[in-house]
């Protein structure tokens, strides 16, 4: 996602995943669970995007900045990440966001009244979609969101774009994408965010995850598979 | 809209056209129908502007990033645009709009209590102003807006202009053109965006939206002929 | 405020400077006056911001991007403008101000139950403020607000600055000072935006504008004397 | 944090510092004190990264635009920053921001009903923090918050970083970090802007600023020193 990318070993390349992912989790789901009634869904919408956004420019030019397994798996369908990266990668940002949970979870229950089963920025349909979308329409935003993520994401980090912007095009993507799709579905495009508070938020949540690892993989799929040929390469 | 242009061919022009479009009424509508009680005008007029901006760095380096028939049209008449392209560029437009537009009222659907007759995001004037605007202020406000965003365009676009800023300041002059004027006609600026969910909603909107395929394209082309007289060419 | 500053005709910088203030009193008030009971001052805030960031990359170019005296004034004291352009460059912005304070009114009122005694976007201290601050509270906020305007303006057009970013510090910059001011004097640093709707507004808020043209003056003032002593010269 | 650090004499250097920390806790606290009911914790949020992202831009060239003890011994720590320049650093910005502290108490004197039994902006926890939440939970935040904060700052200034590129996200990071944990401290991760405005709140928020100091003191020196071993010198 960055333009400069210099040799670093694989160490310090899964570390980066995984603090970014860690940051991507902490910052976009703490803000939903620590402050969502002040901020609304405007509030939230921008902390997943400024997650990205700063963590792009913080651990981008050493890890390339993906924070996200969609994200991962577009690019190497798109032959801009070598497959043989791909599982290291994703799961170092399991870990990262599983991890980044667990530290809600402490912070959370730092104040009386805390409860998971107030969703603990759990993605979900149906009853668990936010305005209570189903799941045919939660499928149909999850996949369409994630493939325009990836065709921003691609664009964006192209060798042709200008030096310097990508992170900041594609955290404002994902605030797009919160702006939307928050009602529908508590907007995922991210497996490893839906994973990273699914574990502790009970059965509900856990059981619907499948959704949010198919749907955002199949997207970013989509998208890069087809850029090259809808939008030439590079 | 973007500094670097390579040759692409006309089947690739049109299809970012019909994406990037696509992008615009899925993000900029979408948020309104699926969000707009949660997010309020502000998140509305965010994410119409995030659609342009994160478009322009997806689908811009490929087309020129126009997404608006009347941007489409204004570049042509300020000659940033040959004329000879408009018609195919105005038709993929319109197609991506309508696709949307039916995207829209596919997801939409998947959640009890929907109805188009909410409004769907269309444009109005009068009783269909969001807040009761007449004609006259809804036609002076949309050839004005659009005239600005031109001017926008145009500055930012040209060949002085610093490189990779364009995308980011057109995007954002689209916000703010919301941030005015939802209140007064729900914000077109776009023939496309209008007739995109128009299609879809009823008669009363569609018997309206020949303002906003009028009062858009006079706007643009005010500023497009004016640009050079008044700020000099390029 | 631009990096690029082509020489142009003293006709042009003028249009431009015209078209510029225009554009802000239009967006910024504007908001305020269709939007402001749906979008809050935080979209006001923005809008005003936008409004500068926009033009300075529209109409920066040919004029430098004042569309403000206040900041006219500090730029020629800090020696970045010359003063025997000054008188030319302010009564352009009030030209620009004052005829989108009547553009305002137009298009307001084409809605029912418009009235200018509703404030129109006046700025005002004691019982004109929107929060009820006295004199001395206004005046302190607009100097130093205006001064530190010019330090960032200073700032982020010096030569040394990266090429392309003034416009949009400079605009985020109009936007922080209206979050922190609009309790208190619905926030000026500016004698055209100020001027531009106190015409149409009643007596009331003529009789207040002087505190608005003599504070953000003596501030940018001050800012722009001391910038050099403080920071070093460019 | 800027690119292009010219040399400057230590004076100032000096004034750069104390003017920018005035401006970070003149606009952040300020808007929460003048504004908070009108803009709410997203308002808030923006105003205090728009203090750093402008400020970065205004006086970052002269003095490297720290604003705060925490993030000069973060870069101390990581090698980034002379230690001997330290002492200096951190005097100009507790007084920078005890001035600004005074003038938020004149300004808002200005309305009749205030007090700083409101709490004045101040950081704190249990019956100090705005949601409850106890000390365990204000120190992880503080110290992992800042940690994440100059994680950003280092990347975004590293040599290889796209110039112009950090005061936009450093800027933007302050406004995730306030979003994520107003309601849990306040939000610090600056001991200067805790100490700016607890000394004028009366003997509570004074006795737990301790917390504000030593928390994000801890967080930056962890992120300094691990940032090379991380994510490579630079």
């Amino acid at each position: 996602m960055t333009e400069l990318t210099p040799v670093h070993g694989t160490a310090q390349k899964l570390g980066a995943e995984a603090l970014g992912t860690f940051w991507l989790v902490l910052g976009g789901c703490g803000t939903a669970i620590f402050a969502g009634e002040y901020v609304g869904f405007v509030g939230v919408a921008l902390a997943f995007g400024l997650t990205v956004l700063t963590g792009a420019y913080a651990f981008g030019p050493v890890s390339g900045g993906h924070f996200n397994p969609a994200v991962s798996v577009g690019l190497a369908v798109a032959r801009r990440f070598a497959w043989k990266e791909l599982p290291g990668y994703v799961v170092a940002q399991l870990i990262g966001a599983t991890i980044a949970g667990a530290v809600l979870l402490l912070i959370a229950s730092g104040v009386s009244g805390f409860t998971t089963a107030d969703g603990f920025a759990t993605n979900g349909y149906g009853d668990h979609s936010p305005a209570g979308y189903n799941l045919t329409s939660v499928i149909v935003a999850e996949v369409l969101l994630t493939a325009f993520f990836l065709f921003v994401i691609l664009g964006a980090s192209a060798k042709r774009a200008a030096v310097g912007f990508s992170g900041l095009v594609i955290g404002l993507a994902l605030t797009l994408i919160h702006l939307i799709s928050i009602p529908i579905s508590n907007t995922s495009v991210n497996p490893a965010r839906s994973l990273g508070v699914a574990w502790y938020a009970g059965a509900d949540p856990l059981s619907q995850v499948w959704v949010f690892i198919v749907a955002p993989l199949l997207g970013a799929a989509i998208a890069g598979f087809s850029y090259a040929f809808l939008l030439g390469d590079d």
